[in-house]
C-alpha cells in the first residue's frame, strides 16, 4: 500500500507507516498527480479534496486528522466508494483546558471563585459534553442548551436537563459557546448571541465564545461592552478571522487567535484517530494507544504536600499547564508588530507546543489529599504519595 | 526571663519561648504599662520604641523582626545600654524573587529574554547584591551602581565592578532601584531618578522600583509614560504610600502595594535573627535553623522530564512559587472597589502566604538534566532524578 500523507501530521510514521509506503508532501501541494498510484491520502485542513484532486488516482481512502471536514467534498467520496474519515473530538479537551484556565485566571482577576458559579453551556457535543462533565465533577453548577440534541434524543426541555438559551442567559454567571456554525434551519447558529440577547445578559457575565466566530455578533458585542462595559467576553473565535474586528479584539479581557483547540495531544489524537480507521478499513487489528505515540510531557509531576484551597490547587495546576494569559499576549504583541491580521496568523504558525491537564501527575502527600477530587474532576492525573 | 512579643510575629513559640515566659500582644497596643517588669521586648515596625515607652521598664533587650528602625529611637537605647537588634536583609531573598517574577513575565509579554538582557542595579546593598549574585550565576550581564559603597570600600569607579548611574543609564535594559530613602548629603536618594535622568533612558527601557518611593520622581515618571509610553514600569514602591498617585499606578505595567519583600520565610528569617541575637545577649548558644521554623511549602517539588528552553522553565518554576500579576491584579480590583489607598492597605493587610523560590525543589529527568544550573543560578533548589 501507498500512502501520501500530509508532512504536517505528528507522529505519521508510527500511526501510517506499518500499512505501507509512506510519502510525506505538504499539505497545500499535494495535486492530483502525486495520486496517481496512491491507495490512502492523509491530510488536515489545508488541502481542499475534490473530484479534480482524486479523478486520476487509485485513492480508496481519505482520511483528515482534524474535526472539520469543510475542505472535503464528502458527496463526491461517498459516491465513489472512497472511504473517508475525519476525527471528531480530537482536540475537545484541548478546548476544555482552555475554558478552564480563562475562567481561573478570570476568577483570580476579578475576585470569585469558578466553584460557585453557574455555568451555562451552549452547544453540548464533543466539546460542549466534556465541558460540562468536567464542570460537574468540580461541583459547579451547569445550565445546558442544546436544541438538536434535544429534539434528536426525543426529549422535551426540562426532562432532560437541556434549558433553552434564554433560561442560560437569565440564569447564567458565565455563558460558553460551543456551537458550530449553521447558516440556516430551525436551529441556525449564526449570531445565536444576536444584540437582543446580548443585551439580556446580567452585568457581570462572562461569555466564552471558543466555537465559531460567527454564533455571536461581534458587532453587538462591541457596543455592549463599548458602552456599558460590564461583560467580560473570552473570545478564541471571531468574525472574519484573520481580518478581525480590532475595536472587539481590544475590548476583549481574553483574546486568542483561534488556538483554544491547539495541543500537541490533541494533534496525536487526531493522528491515532485517522490510523484506527485505516486499520479498520484494511481490516487489520491496531494495538496503537495515544500513550505508544505521545513524548512525554517536559513537565511530568508536581507534589503538593500541604493543604491549600481548593481553587488556588486548581489554578495552581491548570496554570503549570497551561497559562492562556501568554496566548492573550502573544496576540498582542504580534498585533502591534504585524497589524491584526497577520498577526492572527503568525500566532497560529507558530503555535508553542501545548500538553493538555491529564498529562500533569499532581502527587498528594497526607496532608494534601483532601484536594485529590477537585484535582482529578479537573482533568488532572492524581496520585496519592 | 519575660519578654512581650508582638502578637504578629511568626514562630514566636519556637523563637522565644525558651528564653522565659512570653507574653504577646498586638503590636499597636503595646504600652509601658505592659513593660514594668519584663525584660526582652520582640517587636515589628509598628510599636514605636523610645523613652516613653521604656523609662519605667526593665527591659534589656529590643528586638525588631524586620528591616526597618526609622520606629525605634536607637540612640536612646544606646544611651541606656539597651541591646538592640534588627533584621537586616531578613526579606531580601524575597525581593530578588519579585524582581525576577516580574521580569520573566515582562520577558513573555514584550517577546524578549531575560538571559539577553543588560539589568542595571542601584544599590548594592542587602537586596542588590543579592540580585546581582542570581542574574550573575544566571548569566545576565549585570551594571551595579553604589557610590557610598565604592567609597566606603576604598576603590574608585571601574576597579571594583561598581558604575556611576550615568553609565547604567546608557547600557542597561533594566534599571532596578534597591536604595534607602537618604534625604540629604552626597549620596541622597531622594529623587535619584529625577526628571532629567528619566528622560535620558532609552525608549524600551525597563525601570524596576523596590527599594524606596521617593528614590524616582514620580511626576516625571508619570509625564514621561504619560507623554512618550516607551518605558515599562514596575512599582512595588511609591511616593505618599498608601495615598499614591494614580495616574501613574494606571500607567505602571506591573504595580504592587509594597509587597516585594513579603515571604512568609522572609518573615521567619526575621524571628529567627532576633532570636539569635537574643540567645547571644543572654550567652546561649541557639542551635535554631530556618528549617526548623519554616512549614513546608504547599508546593514541595516539580519533576521536569523533557528539555525546555531555560528561560521557559525558569518562568514556569518561578510562577508556580510566585506569580507577580496576582498582586497587581488584586491591588487593580481593591483600588476599584475601595479606592487605591484603601485598596493599597488592605492587600497590604491581607497578604496571602507566599513562599520563596528555594522552597521549590525542581527534580530534573535525564532529559532535563541541562537545566540544572539555570534553575539553581535561580534560587530553586534542584536535585538530579
Ligand atoms: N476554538 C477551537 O480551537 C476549536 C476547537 C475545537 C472545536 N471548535 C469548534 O467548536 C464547535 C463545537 O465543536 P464540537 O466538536 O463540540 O462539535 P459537535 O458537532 O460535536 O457539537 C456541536 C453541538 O452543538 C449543538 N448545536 C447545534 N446547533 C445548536 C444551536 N442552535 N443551539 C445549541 N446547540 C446547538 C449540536 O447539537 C451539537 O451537539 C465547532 O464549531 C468546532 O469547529 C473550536
Ligand atoms: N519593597 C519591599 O518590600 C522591600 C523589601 C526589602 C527592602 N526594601 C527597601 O529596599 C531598600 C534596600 O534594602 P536593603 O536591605 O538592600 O538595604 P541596604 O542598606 O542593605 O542596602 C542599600 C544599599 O544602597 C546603597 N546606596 C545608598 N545610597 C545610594 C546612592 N545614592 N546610590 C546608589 N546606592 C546607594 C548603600 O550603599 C547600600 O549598599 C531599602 O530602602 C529597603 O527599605 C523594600
Amino acid at each position: 500500500m501507498k500512502l501520501v500523507v500530509d508532512a504536517n501530521i505528528p507522529a505519521a510514521d508510527a500511526c501510517f507507516g506499518a500499512f505501507g509506503e509512506v510519502i510525506k508532501r505538504p499539505g497545500r501541494e499535494i495535486s492530483a498527480e502525486h495520486l496517481r498510484d496512491v491507495d490512502a491520502l492523509i491530510i488536515r485542513s489545508v488541502t481542499p479534496v475534490n473530484a479534480s484532486l482524486l479523478a486520476e488516482s487509485s485513492v480508496r481512502f481519505v482520511g483528515t486528522c482534524t474535526i472539520g471536514t469543510d475542505h472535503v467534498d464528502s458527496a463526491y467520496l461517498a459516491q465513489q466508494g472512497i472511504r473517508f474519515a475525519n476525527a471528531p473530538g480530537c482536540n475537545a479537551e484541548a478546548v476544555v483546558d482552555y475554558v478552564l484556565a480563562s475562567l481561573l485566571t478570570l476568577a483570580e482577576r476579578q475576585g470569585w471563585r469558578l466553584l460557585d458559579r453557574c455555568v451555562g453551556i451552549v452547544g453540548v457535543g464533543n466539546v460542549g459534553s466534556r465541558l460540562q462533565a468536567r464542570l460537574q465533577a468540580l461541583g459547579v453548577k451547569v445550565l445546558a442548551c442544546d436544541p438538536p440534541r434535544a429534539e434528536r434524543e426525543g426529549v422535551s426541555e426540562g426532562e432532560t436537563g437541556f434549558a433553552s438559551l434564554e433560561t442560560l442567559i437569565e440564569h447564567c454567571d458565565v455563558l460558553c459557546l460551543h456551537t458550530p456554525l449553521v447558516s440556516a434551519g430551525p436551529h441556525a447558529t449564526r449570531h445565536l448571541l444576536n444584540a437582543e440577547r446580548i443585551n439580556e445578559l446580567s452585568p457581570g457575565t462572562v461569555v466564552v465564545n471558543a466555537g465559531r466566530g460567527d454564533c455571536i455578533d461581534g458587532l453587538a458585542l462591541r457596543s455592549r461592552l463599548a458602552g456599558q462595559n460590564d461583560l467580560t467576553a473570552v473570545l478564541d473565535v471571531w468574525e472574519n478571522e484573520p481580518a478581525i474586528d480590532t475595536a472587539l479584539h481590544d475590548l476583549a479581557t481574553l483574546a486568542t487567535p483561534h488556538i483554544a483547540g491547539y495541543s500537541l495531544d490533541g494533534k496525536l489524537r487526531g493522528s491515532l484517530m485517522i490510523h484506527q480507521a485505516l486499520a479498520s478499513h484494511v481490516g487489520e487489528a491496531s494495538a496503537l494507544t495515544l500513550d505508544g505515540i505521545c513524548p512525554p510531557p517536559a513537565l511530568a509531576s508536581f507534589t503538593l504536600q500541604q493543604a491549600l484551597p481548593c481553587e488556588d490547587a486548581l489554578r495552581l495546576c491548570a496554570r503549570a499547564v497551561y497559562d492562556v494569559r501568554r496566548d492573550h499576549e502573544s496576540l498582542t504583541r504580534e498585533a502591534h508588530a504585524l497589524g491584526l491580521a497577520q498577526g492572527f496568523d503568525t500566532c497560529r504558525a507558530n503555535y508553542p507546543r501545548r500538553r493538555e491537564f491529564s498529562t500533569l501527575t499532581v502527587c498528594l502527600g497526607d496532608e494534601a489529599q483532601p484536594l485529590a477530587p477537585v484535582l482529578s474532576a479537573a482533568g488532572f492525573n492524581v496520585v496519592l504519595a
